[in-house]
């Protein structure tokens, strides 16, 4: 019932992606039975491969997620992600309020990793891929110990909805030297150089790095990421109008736009917004589709879904966080002095 | 002597330069006095308003701090900031090595504002304007007392540069509500909104207003503004390749890029570098040209030198530095609890 059209894109989009996907991957749609099942009735295709689960109530795009919590309980999205917990559903994928979302799911599933909340991946895109990148948002005050688990959730991540076996992983910083950046940002250096895990690490990254696809996985934490990911937004946004305003600037220029207007269409394409997002760290697949996602976005979004919860992604994951404690203990400041006097 | 091109720039730079600023502006030339007058015999115009002083010897572009600090007296870059705080030069302006440059500032001039090193600036384009945006990555562990340093000094400097009587500042954080954001930035939130300066202060920006220009002036610690910066820049280099991709693939495309060429150079234009970046924080104007810069970009910077020496940018910052530590006295996190809770 999420996102700017709800079920009008929803339901199209489990259509396309249940043409695309085997035919044992199966959708439960909650929310409104007469709204589903009239949307439903155009989509015949989906047969029997679709569950409608009503739902009275739907928690509001505009809603605080403290509201969401106390008001949450019957919702769609609420019983959307209670479905995992039931194991009724292998994954969730909503269009909702995105802090409503982070929060039901956290209540309901339970942090895996010792998070205040889910980690927000954004996928950029570069000239041969897309970089993983993370956290954009959720987790501002990060130790080394949350920047190591970024590391090992998003490489499994990115294994999982890129199929590459074994994805690069880099840690964002200001430079390349060890001994540039912060305290935090070194010491998850120190911790993912000892090779406690298995990552193929490749050090510090800078910032124009996440477009050149240097790495598969950057990693940071949920402040810097944030603004990194808004800046390239900006950014993009403003290249974009200025472009536009180029291509418009005379009457030359504007015949020549007209005649490349396919390959500026191309362009605009690869410069959009990622469909989906993953909140990693729960026990639990979950996706947050943006809200003015297409039928195309959400179907990408499904499939990304079904590609994680068939996939090694959630033990792959806890295979290397109980290497952690080891690692910790491994790389603490004194015992790396010790080592280096030794 | 700095810089990609050395004096084959600096001294046509310097020709344009003062066929633009007012006579009584002169210039101090640092370098190989043969090197010099060879460029100076070409540009008769600039008559006896550049003076050479030689010196023997430079600082190269690949010298760390350290070394460019043990051996750096008596280089060109030496000498410019010397003549600074001998009262000889007004402003210095150098293409060379960033962190060269720092550090001998640093340790001639010495620092005004308690910081690391001195602070810098980029300038970001906007489609009305230019965003002046700092630190972009000096000074990596910053609290609030520094954010608020910033803050005074980037909005002095934005004056003085861009000929703004009253510019509008903003602190970067991940979202707009008085409550987001990590313990740093919240409470030098608190700071600035108390209006113990002189500053038309805003409230919270994020990442994607800074190509917005939704103020004047983003302040951000150097870790987030390095990394920001980079991403920017890195995007906007993806998607000028992007851009180039899709207007030659195919015929028509590639006929209709060469008719729009002339937008697109203005395109170009508008997102390459911005000519200078003041080291901000230290007891005198020291600028640094980037190393590729053109006679044009090297002519500009010197113009924003001679602005700034000629400003009121010093005694701006000085006033306003000096309401700081009443400002930390009245907004100490219990304070502020107290008037809370009155």
């Amino acid at each position: 019932m999420g996102g700017d059209h709800g079920p009008s894109v929803v339901v199209p989009a489990v259509a396309r992606a249940a043409a695309e996907l085997p035919v044992h991957v199966r959708f439960l749609l909650h929310g409104d039975e007469k709204v589903l099942a009239a949307e439903l009735a155009r989509h015949k295709a989906i047969g029997d491969r679709a569950e409608v689960r009503h739902s009275d109530k739907v928690v509001a795009m505009d809603e605080k997620p403290a509201q969401a919590l106390r008001r949450g309980k019957g919702t769609s999205m609420w019983n959307a992600v209670e479905a995992i917990r039931e194991g009724q559903a292998a994954a969730a994928v909503s269009s909702g309020n995105t802090g409503g979302l982070m929060a039901i799911s956290k209540l309901i599933l339970r942090m895996a990793a010792d998070l205040d909340r889910p980690a927000l991946v954004a996928g950029i895109p570069h000239s041969k891929g897309v970089t993983t990148f993370l956290d954009v948002g959720a987790n501002v005050d990060c130790d080394a110990e949350r920047l190591v688990e970024f590391a090992i959730m998003g490489e499994a991540f990115h294994r999982a909805a890129h199929g590459k076996a074994k994805p690069t992983v880099g840690l964002l910083n200001v430079g390349s030297e060890e001994m540039k950046g912060h305290e935090e940002v070194r010491e998850a250096n120190r911790i993912l150089r000892e090779g406690h895990f298995d990552l193929d690490y490749r050090g510090f990254v800078e910032g124009d790095d996440i477009t050149r696809g240097v790495v598969d996985v950057v990693v940071t934490d949920g402040f810097t990421g944030n603004v990194a990911l808004k800046a390239m937004e900006g950014a993009a946004k403003f290249m974009y109008g200025e472009l536009k305003g180029a291509l418009t600037s005379n009457l030359l220029a504007t015949a020549g736009a007209a005649l490349a207007r396919g390959g500026l269409l191309k362009f605009r394409d690869r410069i959009s917004p990622p469909p989906a997002a993953p909140l990693l760290g729960l026990n639990g697949i979950v996706l947050k589709c943006h809200g003015s996602a297409t039928d195309r976005d959400f179907a990408q979004a499904l499939k990304v879904a079904a590609d994680l919860a068939q996939s090694g992604f959630a033990a792959e994951i806890e295979r290397n966080m109980r290497r952690l404690p080891a690692a910790l203990a491994d790389t603490s400041p004194a015992a790396a002095d010790g080592a280096a006097s030794a």
